[in-house]
């Protein structure tokens, strides 16, 4: 039973169709304490959903939902929207719960899916053709963020709007952020449009006032009318009009009237819109609001009175990506022709202070993951060494710029791939289970995961002298403050971490799940893959008379690291058995990373009953 | 010896930094001269290099290469540059000729390399990061088509001018004209400003006119001056603007003395430079300027005098691709809920007669290959069926749209992919050898050949009513119209082609070149995998008695079908001994795709030397 059931009551009871504007502000409120609640328990994308909580109430007053489609760009921030939709938000983002973002089986009000940004442009305009090849009439919006709307795809389909007579309404959330500080000339121009935090504040207590009485109201009213006629004509050829698109901005997004006034004529308008909706993030929780970082952005659970997070690490236990960020800073302090580059996820990867510290070689490009990397290109043509710095779940978004600006020219880029295996939370849209695939069969491509922070660090100055392209890949972790201890590392030799006094059983994995695996079997040789790809032939050949062997690959699909080590043992005779655990290649849906394991069967409890079995 | 090496010699004794004017024109029609009879006995891309002739000779007057570095963006048309960097035109696209790309191995003038579009200014960047680190001073210049410049990754490059100090100079060469007609909404900002071909020719006239004497020589600069002052003025806020770039434009790239002015203005600059120039896409071959067509993009050897193609197909003839394209379109006709697609290769892929044809149901949406993918899966949401085609290097691009956008959520796109396999003298950029394998090891994903038109008709038709994301790859391919001939498909089903009398030998292939195994091969068995995912176990299975399988698929690196077919032959449990046949994980340099085939040891020649050694 949740324990926020009586809020969650409450809120369903208002009739926001029928509602008056003081009543919205209750439910703005109350939507917003409940949100507050429920993610201080399970944690989510705070900051955003707390900005949209009144623009997400006036799209459900002027549109018709499920008939009209909302589609939330990435998604997280469509929280207000579940709720709106009669979905209460206990147990968010847990198994057993509601999802972090839109997921179409969850209700018929989610009519996409998303995860990565800037996908609801090109989506919108797909289903927009679709709806008039059919004769339909119902409009499908677009809520997209200043940042989202700033990737290359995004544009590609704002460009498409010229001979493309299908309707789609987009709303840019403009709240000036993005998962980390926004970059990028697009976001400044629509800075230049936006209204500030402090004239929206302002604006509040003004709009309250002028509520008074009669005349007020209407010297509101017309003193608005006047403002809105100026600046359509100054935006009216801004980047948008280039584009084809009817200007509607700026428009504050704690407005309901000024809302569903832009609504209304957004509506009328027979061609398609931007609507240009000014919003703060973290709006209401004033921990969040004013925070300058993006600590608030997606949150862990967390304290509402002085926003402590509830599970704070021990004293003994560091993130695995901070390990790598001050690596990486070491790095960039000893070697000026090392270069940092971040697509947007300098803050979630623990780069800030990287980037902060080092202006002149590290740099934030924004959500633009293709560009980063051709970039990363251009500055190894020019001798340097670039460490691009990305989520295995992004990188995605590059494998042409990998394949055909990085390893084509075999360049000096080395990809530091963060988030690599299984997330958790968020689900199929962001697990790191494809990109191992990917790697390794691309040629000239090095692939390699450390199992402690040790090999991380000797595998990243071995990078930095390797004059071709290198993957490291890393898993979310908490990672021990393990004291140091010498240590080496050979490219493209395998260790063997412990060795059995017979040929029974012979597990060949990777990456930091090996650590369990060496300190929980005995009289088990236990080789360690330390490079995915090349595979290390020589010390395969040494493992050809166990008469079990176990390809132990947790933080890949099947296809990958599996795959190419099976055959391997082939192609060198291997008579005996082989036994693979890895991921499926399928989309694994959210739950925490333990739970996660358990349903793929790669837990180290599965790898124990197998070798049970064996036994 | 090169038929046409006096003419070479001639254009390398010009001195282009000393010559006048009149030696410059002189200088463009040999050169000129020399692009078309080079290209009409190899073919070449003929018009976007005959467009830049007089644009190139200007750039390397106004710069000193190779110390300034200049990037091609996708560098097909880098033909003058190459020239005059002192390279014959000589077996131009052949495996011992000059390349059709920039390529850095050829000449220390290519400081970089591409084959797909829009990563020039991406790569610019990089390099100027790194040369301001050294403290060195040159120019880089991204020479950018107004098509490429249009696609998402040179958004995100341009958006990233933001707070980056470092100078590049962008020249967008807009002929308006892509591979294909352009489209997109910046084009058309882009024509808004253009000079037109017909005020150029005029201009060319007035220009000589004026430069008669003294005065009228004053004359035309005077006006020139003031024109240049007005159109600054004009769009210093445009689109570039908005991205913090000094526009300079609209220059003439047939008028030296203008071309010189504005590159003389931008080296000047401190910070970044678009230089908008106007060109006309085969300028002075009178067949490829007039033409409307995207013919003369790329062309195979052809007669100079009347332009007509030297291997004309003969009647029995028919390009796959025109196969597929014929049946799409009556599929279309069929079928008023299915969608076409293309990104920017509609007249490469011979869909530019269905787009004419059915303006409702199918469209180009411009070198937009992620938007392409995901408008595509908006249609499905809406329950269309759509169809989206691209050349396989370029699907590359939107890997994860593909996964992310089509396959997460299992809907029924289907993916025509034209050149897969290799594809011949575009060499390393261009093979279409890689989506097997990413396509292969993506969830949901299906994926298959035809070995003839027939089959692949009965693909088409099936996909239409497949509920779920389909790859269609075809190779470059002369095919026969061969009569027709009652046949079906069963979804996931192989098909066996020939049964041997003996369990010696079994062939598994797919695709066009089985055609040739099953003509040539006598009492062996030979297995049609027409389906490369699912693969199709019960045929596995009944083939585990075979003493030698043979996978043999010349479409694809080894990591796609053969090691999934390879890895269900061990999972079955199968003794004796599997051949595998497949395209090394390699960039395959160019050639003829004969040449590439032998190379890389899986033409027919190799198949039946490894039939005779088992025998």
């Amino acid at each position: 039973m949740d324990k926020y059931q009586n809020l969650f009551n409450e809120i369903s009871n208002y009739d926001i169709k029928k509602a008056n504007v003081k009543e919205l502000r209750e439910l703005s409120s109350k939507i917003r304490e409940y949100i507050i609640k429920e993610c201080s328990i399970n944690g989510g994308h705070l900051a955003s959903n707390l900005g949209i909580v009144e623009l997400t109430i006036a799209l459900h007053r002027a549109f018709s939902f499920p008939e009209d489609k909302l589609l939330f760009d990435v998604s997280h921030q469509c929280y207000t929207h579940k709720i709106l939709s009669g979905r209460s938000l206990e147990n968010l983002r847990q198994e057993n719960g509601v999802d972090g973002f839109q997921k179409r089986h969850e209700s018929k009000y989610d009519p996409y899916e998303a995860g990565h940004s800037s996908t609801s442009i090109s989506t919108a305009m797909g289903m927009a053709l679709a709806r008039d090849m059919n004769n339909q009439d119902y409009h499908i919006i677009s809520l997209i963020g200043d940042s989202s709307i700033a990737n290359g795809m995004a544009f590609e389909a704002l460009n498409n709007n010229d001979k493309f007579n299908h309707k789609v309404i987009i709303i840019i959330n403009d709240n000036n952020m993005s998962i980390d500080q926004p970059v990028g000339a697009l976001h400044n121009m629509l800075q230049n449009i936006r209204l500030s935090p402090k004239y929206i504040r302002w604006k509040d207590r003004y709009r309250k006032h002028m509520e008074k009485n009669k005349f007020t109201q209407w010297l509101f009213s017309f003193t608005k009318k006047i403002k809105d006629g100026i600046t359509h004509l100054i935006y009216r050829d801004n980047f948008f009009g280039t584009f084809g698109y009817y200007y509607i901005g700026d428009v504050d997004g704690y407005d309901f009237k000024e809302m569903a006034h832009a609504f209304k004529k957004a509506k009328k308008k027979k061609s398609s819109v931007v609507i240009h909706v000014s919003t703060i993030k973290g709006k209401g929780y004033n921990l969040a609001e004013t925070s300058n970082v993006s600590s608030w952005h997606s949150v862990p659970p967390f304290n509402i009175e002085d926003g402590s997070i509830k599970d704070v690490l021990p004293e003994n236990k560091i993130k695995l990506s901070k390990v790598i960020a001050n690596k990486i800073e070491e790095e960039l302090s000893k070697d000026p022709n090392s270069i940092l580059i971040t697509a947007s996820t300098s803050v979630g990867s623990n780069f800030d202070t990287v980037i902060k510290n080092y202006p002149e070689q590290a740099l934030d490009v924004g959500i633009s993951e293709e560009h980063a990397v051709t970039f990363a290109s251009g500055c190894a043509l020019n001798n340097k060494h670039a460490f691009v710095s990305m989520y295995s779940t992004f990188l995605q978004r590059s494998y042409d710029q990998i394949n055909h600006d990085v390893a084509r020219m075999d360049l000096p880029v080395t990809f530091l791939i963060d988030r690599s295996g299984l997330v958790g939370k968020d689900g199929e849209t962001h697990q790191g289970i494809f990109d191992e695939s990917f790697l390794l069969n691309m040629p000239n491509m090095n692939v390699c995961m450390g199992k402690d922070e040790i090999e991380y660090a000797r595998l990243i100055e071995f990078s930095r002298t390797f004059n071709h392209p290198l993957a490291i890949r890393y898993p979310i972790l908490e990672s021990e403050k393990t004291p140091y201890y010498k240590d080496t590392i050979e490219y493209g030799k395998w260790k063997i971490e412990k060795e059995a006094n017979n040929k029974d059983i012979c597990i060949i994995s990777y990456g930091p799940k090996l650590k369990e695996v060496i300190n929980l079997f005995d009289n088990i040789t236990i080789v360690n893959a330390i490079f995915q790809s090349p595979l290390d032939e020589e010390c395969l050949k040494s493992l050809l008379e166990y008469k079990n062997i176990i390809i132990y690959s947790p933080y890949g699909i099947e296809q990958g690291f599996t795959y190419h080590t099976f055959i391997k043992l082939m192609d060198l005779g291997y008579k005996n058995r082989v036994h693979r655990m890895s991921l499926p290649n399928k989309y694994i849906s959210k739950g925490t990373i333990e739970q996660q394991e358990k349903r793929c069967h790669i837990d180290i409890s599965s790898l124990k009953e197998l070798i049970n079995s064996i036994k």
